[in-house]
């Protein structure tokens, strides 16, 4: 009877989505009351946060991202095998705090603990749809604290404007006829907030850039990244995960004195 | 006084280091009972299996995986940026389906969550010592059970073999004088084994090939990979996770019709 009380208060506490890993302790309280583990393979739902990438796929300065060539074929050589013509800053990726500093953490030097971090996600999709260069403010990550709690040490903090569902065309950059491109990010006023007042580490945007659109002077990235946190750009899937309760787990690469790079990103609900 | 039960219960399992997430579980049954979480973050610890990638990483084919040149470059154009000549099997990869099959799994379309896997390590490193072409053998695998139980649905099972610590020199490779690689893998029969009697979805190997170095003709890769189980190679870390108990987490590519490439990995512990 014990084990099934605290088992059902973990199973609360995994409907209301708010501890991290709360499946995986989910399943193994379930392992020691005899029931059936509520997962498979041992862990939760794993939500795919990765766009798949390709040489048709948007980037921030217009230029194909990735270009895939075939080198063997498995008709001909017994296995397949492709060489790509890479850009650090193409698909899902991360920008390494060397991105914008002089010598800040490269890509393979972000610590690990860093790339599993608590997900806190910003919703402003409504507000974007209406205002496509809308930007999280501080006012919203305040509204977010009012309403999930403090934002973790190690924290992931995302904002989700809905731009993953344009990835597929030109509403992504959403550039106008004098080139300048549309889309939300967050204000650099945020980033500040969260340096100053949040043990977060990476923040996280759907769109092309961390600061919106518009910006001139990338503000944002200026503030966050020389502060050796890191960032991620062009996220999926936000609409498929809470608010907070997810673990997110970023697969950066680890090329040696890289300035970031396309990641694979799963977050664990 | 039941929840402290629980807990200890909990602390147990994670010391014995059988319960994937166990360390998660612990923090959020901590948390139910009024003790601090366990874990910072909210998860435990978090170990890196990537190897570092550049121009000097030993590669099967003997020629470099990755070029790194640099684009953008801070104090000319306020932000660094490089661009990567990459072959998808460099550093610590993964093998899709599609590597040494016509049409399997491209490693944008391996399931998302077979990319979090319960990890089951085969030490192999004192017979690798004496003899680098050992291969992990079905009986391997039968005595890793009679040790740590079933082999989970989802699991990935890897080969330590002590490789990791050569990868700085001509040792990983280990070509002798008519060019033949001496290094160990998993054999023909494991692979046949896995497939026919467990749920397993990847086999890992801390060495350059799923086969041992001698190998004329990838019969391991022949049998596994087609089967659309995936592969992942030069995997680092091996001696810092238990036997049984920690998921791994593979940071696989995303890029479109790819037969692998180089792949964050991380181990939750």
């Amino acid at each position: 009877m014990c084990d099934v009380r605290v088992m059902n208060k973990v199973k609360e506490r995994m409907l209301s989505r708010r501890d991290v890993f709360a499946a995986g302790a989910a399943a193994a309280v379930a392992t020691m009351s005899g029931a059936p583990p509520a997962v498979a393979g041992g862990h939760g739902v794993v939500v795919d946060m990765t766009h798949v990438l390709d040489d048709g796929f948007p980037t921030y300065f217009g230029t194909p991202g990735i270009t895939i060539s075939r080198v063997n074929d498995f008709a001909e050589d017994g296995f397949n095998a492709f060489a790509l013509d890479l850009g650090e800053h193409a698909g899902t990726h991360v920008d390494a705090p060397l991105h914008f500093s002089e010598d800040g953490q490269a890509v393979n030097e972000i610590p690990a603990r860093n790339l599993v971090c608590p997900l806190c996600v910003v919703d402003v999709a409504a507000r974007a749809a209406d205002d496509p260069d809308t930007q999280v403010t501080p006012d919203d990550l305040s509204e977010w604290i009012g309403a999930n709690g403090e934002i973790p040490d190690g924290a992931c903090v995302a904002m989700h404007s809905g731009w993953a569902g344009r990835a597929g065309g030109d509403g992504f950059r959403n550039a106008d006829d004098g080139g300048v491109m549309h889309f939300p990010g967050f204000h650099a006023e945020s980033a500040r907030m969260l340096i100053e007042e949040t043990g977060a580490v990476a923040m996280a945007v759907d769109t092309l850039s961390l600061d919106h659109g518009p910006s001139r002077n990338f503000a944002t990235h200026h503030v966050w990244l020389p502060s050796n946190r890191y960032g991620i750009e062009c996220l999926a899937g936000l609409d498929r995960v809470p608010a907070f309760g997810a673990t997110l787990v970023v697969g950066a690469p680890k090329h040696r004195g890289g300035s970031g790079g396309p990641a694979r990103v799963l977050a664990l609900v």
